[in-house]
């Protein structure tokens, strides 16, 4: 067994989902559960089919975001994996919906960081072990920090005061 | 710690499926529901227990399946673990149960493929680190592939025209 | 990539969540998600924020649970994974209300057992590859242990019979 | 405004379901959500769109049950209403797929038993108020009634005694 | 078609849910939902089958709460209707569970008020229309009322400040 | 018990959600889980508190639509109903978010159209009875207007051809 990582660097402005599936259809289904969470998403994505002609499936309302995600998914190409890129929406919006699909298993990141995907090699396949999502934690917030965070929670109108 | 592979073949005509729950509840509550998914549904489902005697809590509606299903979770052993097999029905009739089941915590996978699941085992016990589902990715479809599968699956009635 | 395992041992009558979310928010949506769960619960949550300052935001309403969890997810260090200790809750109580929370991805374990996280550490960050939770199975259940666990379940009020 | 009452008597071997949902993609959304329910569910339902051309909207996999659905619906004319018959599936194996549709508000009644859907009529148009479904109460269960419900669930396989 | 109003007084420290279901397994399915979401929540439950013998089947962890809940949803009578009187619980801790149950089709009310369900009676059956949950409104709350309200959320601990 | 009918027209370009909820918080959460939804939502929300004050709640993002929605919320002064206008997005978009509200019991209308809510009065209260939503049905639509109801999901993004 090998271990290989594929990095992922998000497109400009663009948040990365990738998650584990089933079944070709996710494909349409994904697509779907995208462009009923925000009016004017853009976003592409691929799904690695594992049997038969072993194709990586994609669909997007954005031509570049669904080239290069389907390119990723291909360098990925982890059975039954899927990978997003989305811009106009925040995986917030969208990771209900996402984790709502009837053949979709798990969600392993969402994130607008630099992703690094730890994949396991046989001789049968490959397969996501998990994901380095940005960087290290470097300490513990302090009183001053979790004002500053709620105030600015407040602030962009997530919550209120 | 080591790293060990356990290879799951589906019995025939089965898809499996693999996650991660809690308490010995779990197999009473897969157990509902599977069967409140599809009319005639068969399965069997093992769950690994993961303290005091730490057996293989086993349900199902199938005496064969229910076995198989005991004995290859107990070949894998990672403690609050699951492993169904099911037949007369596709995982994505059955997903949306299961994830909603109130002691599940992820599914790893839901497949008719072969898998290979890799664990970690350590002096305390074993986990799931990743599942290798079928085979790596071959290609990126082509305009005329996209075409065909949006057809196959209109054709087989899961999409309209 | 170096392989670690950070140990965690649930403070007393305490279980452990583990799982991976997104944005800082989450340590907020979290705290409100439990406190509406079960009328006395008390918890303490650190989540590992990945950019920017990538401190350990924290909430809880038990001030040494919070400190807890907040020193342990700072050990573990994994970019968007979050950590809680319950108390006075099970997890089967909170648990869907954690996965509905829209910034979570996947929850990895919810226990009492010890459990020890894999942990992938590359020149970037850390990664949860996969939990040890409890110990390894021993054995598949007999007819009579059976009975006796579906008596169980139906003595303590989980289950008619 | 006028109270008016229309009687349903689901086809044979079937159960009905009623609700309230937005905008005509429902037809469709409800079309995906009962395929991917079970394998060989028959069904026809109709949707009443209530702005523009006011049409009932139809859609199934079954013709007779689609063309009843859809007369139905009709009859029934309340806007944004809907009316699925279904076959070889029941109400729990479907519902919650019915009702995570994103268009779905409620769910008025889903049943075997004959049904009177009561209606107000107004200058602009008709809404549900409620339905009579089935019969009226006739007494409380008895300490042997409860025995041999339990049992009756058991046996028919969706509980664990 | 007569008009009948039904008094709920809930029993002391209780609060009632009105509901609309599927089935006689509905009434374990509660009983499960409830039990899976407060640790020490005390309850009873009544659900009106709606053919055949037409029994209010009941259930319920504590002998009182049953009784009444029995009465009244006999009171009540409306086919597939249900009831529910709980303590040491509040509507906010169960409801996201009350709603998964497979069967349930829609809740009317949770509350601790005094609620008045409005019920149709035909020759056939019993519906609810609606019910009145407590007061009418009185007033527009001001910018002093707001801070207060946002206060007090957060001094019970449901909302951080 | 009096009937009566509060007529509702969406502000320009809005939507309106009517609901029935539980508690002062869901003013808060109801909030939360709207500018969860879409990136650039807009939206006034009223809830009609049923017990002390009796004060209709409100939060927003745009001040008008929030005085409108507490306006009318009043007009309708139904103990624990909801109302929402909202801008920038669609009901589809927000209306698993509002479901999934911990404290939120049904939805009574998600709609474009003018609304016609009919209201019972009693010397306790007020409660919805039901809702007129648009117009009513005239025809059953045809096999070309079903082929142009599916181009036109198609075409607008919704649906895949």
């Amino acid at each position: 067994m090998d271990l290989k990582i594929v990095k992922i660097d998000p497109p400009k402005d663009c948040n990365t989902i990738l998650g584990t599936a089933r079944f070709i259809k996710t494909a349409e289904d994904l697509y779907e559960a995208l462009v009923n969470s925000v009016p004017n998403i853009q976003f592409g994505l691929g799904f690695c089919e594992s049997s038969g002609p072993c194709l990586v499936r994609h669909e997007g309302n954005d031509t570049k975001l669904r080239q290069l995600a389907a390119e990723k998914a291909f360098e990925i190409g982890c059975g039954h994996s899927f990978l997003i890129f989305l811009k106009n929406a925040y995986p917030l919006n969208v990771l209900d919906k996402i984790k709502n699909v009837p053949e979709v298993c798990t969600v392993h990141a969402a994130t607008a960081n630099p992703l690094e995907v730890i994949i396991a090699e046989t001789s049968q396949g490959r397969g996501i072990l998990g994901v380095v999502d940005g960087s290290k934690s470097k300490g513990i917030e302090t009183d001053k920090d979790i004002a500053e965070r709620r105030q600015f929670l407040q602030k962009i109108g997530y919550k209120l005061g």
